[in-house]
């Protein structure tokens, strides 16, 4: 295999080679724009990553890997407009810069672009890897549908929130390995091991980001610390503290969240005592522990040399940090 | 072949034994809503009636049917929120119903879940299938971005009109024939004929709804006639004028689309009369003749008994109204 930033090059090279027509402008100048703002082409990325470790080549695999990017630049366009966003990566999302209109009809052409890349592969291949591709589309849809749902109910369960982690972001890490694998001629058991690989890594990934959110290092952590919770974001942290709380702890919980007269480093540092006393990093740390855990484990379980895998393993270790 | 409302019961039935998961609700909801507003199915019927055309059973062809029908809802309920639409079929929209975010994402599970009826075929035919498909669907986002951008500019040429409502809502007709056919093994150059067939006839029954808009029996024709006058839509007819105007005619048919303040009643009349000065219906009969024409050599191009193809050109003659 070989190492991330070469598999950075592979992709931005294949978007680069992506020519979209002309016209009609505002139909694909959208896509251009938005592929040009960048990212860690995480998603692509795995799925050369899953290729090679099966024994493909990974520019055999690019056009699903190009696919697995443009679907996911599909969801940020989509999802920008239902969130209200202004900026994506520092820059004008979509919507802002054109129209919601034009976000709203962009997006559709990408994600049926994302099909016809998806579709350059062997004709023996295709019923499959249409099928995890298929499925992985539906569940981001779902994951997108019950995480707006979530800002309008207050009964939602630490439960129903990792789910809803795994659908709207972890599966289609999961998805893209699979697909890689897949292409690489890998037996179905090992294609849905490392699914799983990418699956709960993501979850273990997005329990951390809520951990960080609240405890990161400023300096380190790119966003401010804190964010989630001024916004009132229902994140992992904020489910299990009201879970655990005693009656006083959830009533006091609750007014710092109803509150909108709390000058905000107040809430913060509140909130955060709260967690504290609730232990809330701790038991945060075990769950991501516990997907983390997950996720080696059906690495392990892939019929391969250890030492062939050990690439994805040291990938899943740098996602961890491990310093706050 | 049989019958056009044999074939309407076995794409109802289709579409009753889809099963959406119940949750999250706001996502399949929505769906279950769409389809129950009715509509003639045509594009699914004529799927089916390419399909046992070349030699098939309807029912087998079923999957993609319904992905054809699943389709074309996902691009009502997009279109309606671009459009600003209240109304489907007499009742609300989706995102009336709901809200605009809903239809955005449910519109997305829906393209979705079309291409996964879609792949449920044969696995030799997939690769032909899903080609078809994708280009199909990308050629139909870009006919509905030529068309936003018509409104807002005043140069648009009758080739782009033509071109335009071809993308927008022909290619689809021609995508469900030519697939229907290639399911049934027809050769790639029949599938093409048929695919043009309905294309064309798409072209000719889009000129003719121009036509009846403006110069329609009240009693017979759905809709209010000179809607599109009132509404300034740059339909065929006002294109053509505005080309074949001398320049006194071609300033008086400017001030009345650019005037907000003459009555409803007095603007359709006058702009009629300008119309009628310019032979434009007939022109425009002439239009739709030519392309009609075009459809009808095209199927005669195919390598089949014309007793077999003698269905189809019914069901083409009888959406061409001949009593206006």
């Amino acid at each position: 295999m070989r190492n991330i930033p070469e598999y950075m090059v592979i992709v931005e090279k294949g978007l680069a080679d992506l020519h979209f027509p002309d016209r009609p402008k505002e139909l694909y100048d959208p896509l251009r724009y938005i592929l040009t703002l960048g990212g860690k082409r995480m998603r692509p990325v795995l799925l050369l990553m899953a290729h090679e470790l099966f024994g493909g080549k990974a520019e055999n695999a690019l056009p699903q890997a190009i696919a697995i990017e443009l679907f996911h630049n599909f969801s940020l366009i989509h999802d920008d407009i239902m969130d209200n966003a202004p900026l994506r990566r520092g820059k004008k999302t979509v919507h802002e810069k054109w129209n919601s209109n034009v976000g709203i009809l962009s997006g559709d052409a990408m994600l049926v672009i994302a099909y016809q890349q998806m579709s350059k592969c062997a004709a023996d291949k295709l019923p499959e890897v249409v099928r995890v591709f298929n499925r992985t589309a539906i569940e981001v849809c779902e994951g997108q549908q019950y995480d707006m749902e979530f800002e309008t109910r207050d009964d939602v369960s630490i439960e129903e929130y990792i789910n809803m982690i795994a659908l709207k972001t972890s599966v289609l890490l999961g998805g893209a390995l699979e697909i890689g694998a897949i292409l690489a001629n890998a037996n179905k058991k090992d294609a849905e091991h490392l699914n799983e690989f990418g699956k709960n890594l993501g979850i273990a990934f997005q329990l951390q980001d809520d951990l960080l959110d609240a405890y990161g290092d400023p300096d380190k952590f790119g966003k401010k610390v804190g964010g989630d919770i001024v916004a009132n974001k229902k994140t992992y942290l904020v489910l299990k503290a009201l879970k655990d709380a005693d009656a006083n702890q959830n009533k006091e919980l609750q007014q710092l969240i109803q509150s909108g007269t709390i000058p905000e480093e107040t809430k913060i540092r509140q909130v955060l005592e709260l967690f504290n006393a609730l232990s809330i990093p701790e038991k945060t740390r075990m769950a991501m522990d516990e997907y983390y855990a997950k996720s080696i484990h059906h690495l392990n379980a892939i019929s391969l040399d250890a030492s062939k895998k050990a690439p994805l393993e040291k990938l899943a270790e740098s996602l961890m940090v491990r310093e706050h």
